[in-house]
C-alpha cells in the first residue's frame, strides 16, 4: 500500500465536503467459484481501497463525518488459523498503515451503525455490486438485500468521485506499471497471431503474462477475429488466414491499478490494403483525440473530433458520403463507430463505474448523448489536470447493423451501402490508449504498445 | 456438453429417488469483481451443469419430481444485444441439447415456484453459495436471505450427491483431460523453481497454462516455499536456496472438470539428504494409499494406512516413538499431517462440496472422526467403482503447532521434540494423485506427474 498519509490525506478530503452522518465503506469478501471456500482471485472493493488501503477481506470502514473520526471493523485470526494460514498482522497494526487507530471485531460495526440510525444521522454508503455486499447492507440496515442499492447516497457518491478522479502522481506511476505489464500481453498476443492458433491459447497465455507480472487481468480479455462483436469474450476460433485479430486487454498493478490497451493485429503479420486503410484511419483518429486531449475541453468534444476523423477517411475510401460535419452531426458515423471514445481509468478499468456511470462522465454542464453510438461514450465533461482516460477510436463492419440500417435507411446520405456491403467480412479494428490529462495537454502513459503497422507486421512475422 | 441422452438419463436417474414435488436448480450468474460488469471467469453451478449443461448466466431448471417433467427458464437476447455479442442461439435450441423442451423466459419462473407453493408441493433447491443466488431465492420463496440457505432440501441434496458420486466413463475421461493441463502446469513449474524467482511469476505462468488450455485453474493455486502453510496462497516470496517448493494446482477441461495434484521440488533442483528422507516417507505413503484403495474399503482405513506409513518412516528417522499403531490410533501423526487424506473430485475440485461435506464424504455407517488431524478427512466412506478421489498425503513441520504440542505435552509418548525442533524450518511435502476406484483396485488417471524424486530433480536442472 501506499504511505499512510496517503490515506490519511484522502480521507480528509472526504470529510471536507460538506456531509453530515456516517460514510459506510464496504469491503469486499472473497467471492464464491463453484462453492464458498473455492474462490475467484481476491479483488478488494476499489473504493475501500482507496481510502483504507487494507487488501484483504473482512473488513468495513467508516468515517464519521460529525466528528471526523475513522474506524476499520474485522476480525483477527486465532490460533487454529495461524496454523493453516501462517502468523498474521493484527487488525490493529494493518490499520495503523492506513493511520485507522480505531479498530474493533466486525460484529461492533452494528453498534455504531444501529447508534447512528437511532439517533437519526444520516448513514450514507455507496452502491452495492455483489450479492454478499447487498445482504451485509441488509443485516446492517434492516432494509432489504432486494432494494437496498437504491437507498446508496448521491452526496457520498458524488463527493468520492470528485476526489478519485483526480489522480495523484503516485497512483499514475502505478498505472504505468499496469500499462508494462499490459504491454507485455500484447506484444506477447502479437507474436502469437498465426494462421491456425486457436484464440483462447492466446488470451490464456496473456492472462498468464497479467497474472506471473503479479497482478490480475483489468478486465475479461477480448480477444477475437470477430473485432467487430464488441463484447466477444468467445474465444473459440482458431485463427484464419487474412483475418484481423482484435485483442482489448489490460493488467492490474500489484496495487490494483489498471491498464486497458487495444490493438489489432493481421494474423500471420500482412495486412491487406484494404485492412491497412482503415487501420490508418483508426489511427489518425487515435492521434488526434490524443492531440486534442487538455485541461479544460470535453471528452465530449474529443470524441467527436475522433469521430471525424473516421467518417473523413471512410469518405475518401468511398464509403460515406456528404459532408463530414453534418454526417457526425447526423451519427451516421456510428454504423462503423457504435461506440464512445473512452472512459476514466484507475482502480477500475472504467473507473468508478460502481458509482454510476453519469456520476462519473457527465455533471450539469455536460449531459449524455441521446443518439445512438455517443449515447455510449462513458466521459463526455470538461477535463482536469489528472484525469486518466482512455483513446479508444474504432471502425467495424457489423452485417448485423448494416442491414438494419440500411433496411431501415437510416443515415442513408451519408453512407454507400454498396460499398459498405464490400467490406462484411472485414470484422473490426479498435487502437486504445491509455493517456494522462497534464497541466498543459496530455500524454501517453509508460512506453506505447507497438502501434504503427509496420511495426506490428514485424512483431508477427518475427513470432 | 455430452450428448443430449446424458442429462436426460441424469435427470431419469434423479427422478428414480423418490422425492415428491419440484427441485430447483439455480444457473450461476456473473460474478462482479470490482463492478457489476467487470466479471470473473463465469462459472457455471455444478449441479446445473451435470443435470442441465448449459454453460451461461441467467438460467434455471427445473425437475416436477410428480410429472416427471423438465423446464429451463431464461431470456433470449434482443437485437440490441446481437450488435454487441453475435448472433446467440435461442433458448429453445441450447435446452434442447439437454433434452429439455419445456422453456420460458425467466420471469416464468416465479409463476412455477408460486404455484407449486400455493398448492402445498415441496420444494427443493440445493445450498446456494453465492450472495446473488440467495437473492434469487429470497425472490423466488420469499424466505430472506439471510436464513434461505438452512431451507435446503437434505433429500434433494443426498439424491444429487447419490448419482454425482458415480463418474460416468465420459466424465473420467474429461478428468483425464483437465490432469493433462494439470501435468503442463507442474512440469511447468518445476522447470521454473530455480533460487532467485518469484513465487508469484511461477504461479502467474502455471495459471496462463491452465486458461491457454481452454479451462480456468479448478482451485486458487498454492505454490510457496513456505509448504507447512497449508492454505498458502500467498506467493509474494522469491525462491531460496535450500528450500522446498510446494505447489498444488490444478486446472479445469473445458466442461469444467477438475484435476488437483501437488507436487514438492527443491529450490534449484537439489533435495538435500533430510528432505530426500522425508520426501520418500511421503511418497511411500501414496503409493501406498492407490494400492490400498479399492471397491468396499473405507476411505478412513486408506487414510490411516498412510498415516502409519508416515508414522513409521518418522520413527524411522528418529522423530515419532513408541508403537506405530498406538501413535496414530491416538493421533499423534497428526502433527505431521494435520490434514485428510483426499477427498472426491469432479465437476468440482472437493467435489460437491457446496452439498456439505458430511454428506459427500461420510454416511450412516461411516461417521466422522472427531481427532484432530482425521477431523480435516473430506472423504471417510466405503468405496465405490466410479468414484474418483485424491491421494495427498503430506508431511510437514509448523512451528506453532510443534511448540503447542510440547507446550501441552500432547502426544508426548509418540514424538521426539528434540528431534523434531532441527526440522523446524523444513517448510513441508505433500504429494497429490488423482485416482479412479475401478472394479477391482484403482488407478492414477491419465500420465503420472514426475514424481521419481530423481526425475524431479532432473526437470529442475534442465530448466
Ligand atoms: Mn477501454
Ligand atoms: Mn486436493
Amino acid at each position: 500500500m501506499f504511505e499512510k498519509s496517503t490515506y490519511i490525506n484522502r480521507r480528509k478530503a472526504l470529510k471536507s465536503k460538506g456531509l453530515k452522518g456516517i460514510g459506510i465503506f464496504l469491503g469486499n469478501n472473497e467471492s464464491p467459484m463453484n462453492y464458498r471456500d473455492n474462490t475467484y482471485h481476491y479483488r478488494q472493493d476499489s473504493s475501500f481501497l482507496y481510502f483504507f488501503g487494507l487488501n484483504f477481506p473482512g473488513l468495513v470502514g467508516i468515517v464519521d463525518f460529525d466528528s471526523g473520526d475513522d474506524y476499520i471493523f474485522g476480525d483477527d485470526v486465532d490460533i487454529e488459523d495461524i496454523i493453516w494460514m501462517g502468523t498474521q498482522v493484527p487488525l490493529t497494526e494493518n490499520a495503523a498503515k492506513a493511520g485507522v487507530h480505531n479498530t474493533a471485531p466486525f460484529t461492533k460495526v452494528f453498534d455504531i451503525v444501529t447508534k447512528a440510525t437511532a439517533s437519526g444521522r444520516k448513514v450514507h454508503f455507496l452502491p452495492p455490486y455483489r450479492g454478499e455486499n447487498k445482504i451485509l447492507l441488509e443485516k446492517l440496515l434492516g432494509t432489504s438485500s432486494l432494494v437496498v442499492s437504491s437507498q446508496a447516497s448521491l452526496e457520498l457518491i458524488k463527493a468520492v468521485i470528485s476526489i478519485r478522479e483526480i489522480k495523484e502522481v503516485q497512483e499514475v506511476e502505478e498505472i504505468k506499471r499496469a500499462c508494462k505489464t499490459g504491454l507485455q500481453m500484447h506484444v506477447t498476443a502479437m507474436r502469437m497471431a498465426q494462421v491456425g492458433t486457436w484464440e483462447q491459447k492466446i488470451a490464456g497465455t496473456i492472462e498468464g503474462v497479467a497474472l506471473a507480472g503479479g497482478g490480475m487481468t483489468s478486465f475479461p480479455i477480448i480477444l477475437s477475429q470477430n473485432g467487430e462483436t464488441l463484447h466477444n469474450h468467445d474465444h473459440s476460433q482458431t485463427l484464419k488466414e487474412g483475418k484481423l485479430m482484435l485483442c482489448d486487454a489490460g493488467a492490474e498493478s500489484l496495487l490494483h491499478y489498471a491498464s486497458d490497451f487495444t490493438r489489432t493485429t493481421p494474423v500471420g503479420g500482412e495486412f491487406t490494403q484494404k485492412q491497412r486503410e482503415i487501420y490508418e484511419i483508426v489511427l489518425a483518429a487515435n492521434n488526434k483525440a490524443t492531440l486534442l486531449t487538455k485541461p479544460g475541453v470535453t471528452y465530449l468534444s474529443v470524441h467527436l473530433a475522433a469521430a471525424e476523423v473516421i467518417a473523413a477517411g471512410l469518405k475518401e475510401l468511398g464509403l460515406m458520403k456528404g459532408d463530414v460535419k453534418e454526417a457526425v452531426a447526423a451519427g451516421a458515423h456510428a454504423l462503423f463507430l457504435p461506440h464512445g471514445l473512452g472512459h476514466m481509468l484507475g482502480l477500475d478499468v472504467h473507473d468508478m463505474e460502481d458509482l454510476g456511470q453519469i456520476n462519473v462522465g457527465y455533471d450539469n454542464e455536460v449531459q449524455p448523448v441521446d443518439q445512438f453510438g455517443t449515447a455510449y461514450l462513458r466521459l463526455g465533461k470538461r477535463l482536469k489536470p489528472g484525469f486518466v482516460v482512455t483513446n479508444e477510436p474504432g471502425c467495424y463492419f457489423i452485417p448485423a447493423l448494416i442491414d438494419k440500417w440500411y433496411a431501415e435507411g437510416i443515415n442513408k446520405d451519408f453512407i454507400n451501402f454498396d460499398k459498405v456491403n464490400e467490406y462484411r467480412d472485414f470484422g473490426g479494428i479498435r487502437l486504445e490508449d491509455d493517456i494522462l490529462v497534464t497541466d498543459t495537454g496530455s500524454e501517453i502513459i509508460g512506453e506505447r504498445v507497438p502501434i504503427d503497422p509496420d511495426e506490428v507486421e514485424e512483431i508477427v512475422q518475427k513470432g
